[in-house]
């Protein structure tokens, strides 16, 4: 099978113009099929704060009402995807930004309301992916960017995480491609000790999460990122990888020395 | 040659959710290959009068500055974009939203500094249109949802006239499909009266249009949405009529006696 890398990026690179050229000319050097998925950055509260929307977070995660939604889809879909994607398409990219409801590439539900109500958030599963129209856009050397906005195919869009977003699309293309899925950020991947960048974890597998979980080295804001990435590797993705954003060329130089490889 | 209807929306039905969801259900009856192509409604006045972010306009048209180039390409690429793009997958339309940007769909330059400097405004004609790229969307039974928001390639996003975009689409388009361009609105069509709407115009040749102008019943504001359907008359696209939006099945049960028909 053909190799597809599925490149989740997410605020530090967003909110700064310098790194986000940097990343962009780095992966257009990059021969393989690619998607891009992204978040939203710091871009959202900021929108937020000026217009005097109060934003609520629950254990932070943020609980989108609709004047909130209305600006999640204005700012990823518009503002951030169309910078990203011009900047690719200027470096030779032929990038196509989405959202889910585009083409309904990405139908998600609305979270049920539990201890929490969330508001307009979508949950999705890799049942909820397009796969047959993502595959014609690659095999037409079109490179998907996602933005973190899902719909339910009934008029209604959703936020999304967009950590969880790149591991259902990994899911789901890993049944046409030998899929590669990198979460990038702004650490050198999975710290042992947060303060010390050169404390990488080589490696993780599913015995060695619950254990470094349970002795608390792991941190909270840690966990839903790697519950996404041990989803997408026990779903049948070839590789998953955490790591800096600017250390993606090395990744394609020599795997064995990047990040925090992810495994069974 | 396949009968392809590109039909422009105005603000008129953007800023009414309930007229928007009326005409999208309307189009969802047609059965032939559409592209649709949107303005921006009040949409993008309101947000940046929330945001102290002043409009300036020379001779009814805006001048597109750094942060109003921003807000445009949230209001129009992100929250309107999605907004019809979602309602259009609820009605069994496979719409896919798009800016210029995104795959190089549509290529413009900077206006050029002339007596005014309208900031980022990109002009834009039929050269600039990826017509390859549409071809193989509607190939795949996939309605395009244009926004107007173009680029230059070179990472530049540009403020583009959405009645000018549905022109050099048309345009380019009418050497692969047999095109009908409909300039949607609010009015019955062009109006020989503009308080009295039964005054529409039956149709309109070059001569006419400019007898018409020269006595005055033409007024400003049409002028530039006139001269766009002109271009596209002139240019090869088959048919090219300006008429209310919620009479668009109308206009397709009964192609004569509906809005202003413009002819060579």
């Amino acid at each position: 099978m053909q190799t597809l890398q599925i490149i989740k990026i997410g605020g530090d690179i967003i909110n700064h113009e310098l790194k986000l050229k940097q990343f962009i000319s780095m992966i257009s050097e990059i021969k393989t099929a690619m998607i891009l998925v992204h978040g939203g950055g710091k871009l959202l509260d900021q929108l937020a704060s000026r217009l005097g929307i109060e934003q609520q977070m629950v254990d932070g995660r943020r609980v989108t009402d609709a004047a909130t939604l209305e600006l999640a889809s204005m700012v990823y879909a518009g503002g951030i995807n169309k910078k990203i994607v011009a900047l690719c398409q200027s470096q030779g990219l032929h990038a196509l930004g989405l959202s889910g409801a585009d083409n309904n590439c990405l139908q998600a539900q609305q979270r049920k309301i539990g201890e929490n109500d969330f508001g307009f958030v979508g949950d999705i599963n890799k049942e909820g992916v397009n796969s047959k129209f993502i595959s014609l856009l690659l095999s037409n050397d079109i490179m998907p960017v996602f933005c973190s906005i899902t719909h339910d195919n009934q008029g209604q869009l959703f936020n999304t995480n967009a950590d969880t977003l790149a591991s259902v699309i990994a899911q789901s293309m890993s049944s046409f491609y030998d899929v590669k899925l990198i979460y990038c950020f702004e650490k050198n991947g999975v710290l042992r000790n947060i303060d010390d960048e050169e404390s990488v974890i080589p490696s993780i597998n599913t015995n060695e999460y619950k254990t470094l979980q349970q002795e608390g080295i792991i941190s909270k804001g840690m966990i839903p990122k790697l519950d996404n990435a041990f989803d997408a590797i026990q779903s049948g993705v070839q590789k998953v990888t955490i790591m800096h954003a600017l250390h993606i060329l090395k990744n394609n130089q020599d795997e064995s020395n990047v990040g925090t490889k992810i495994s069974l």
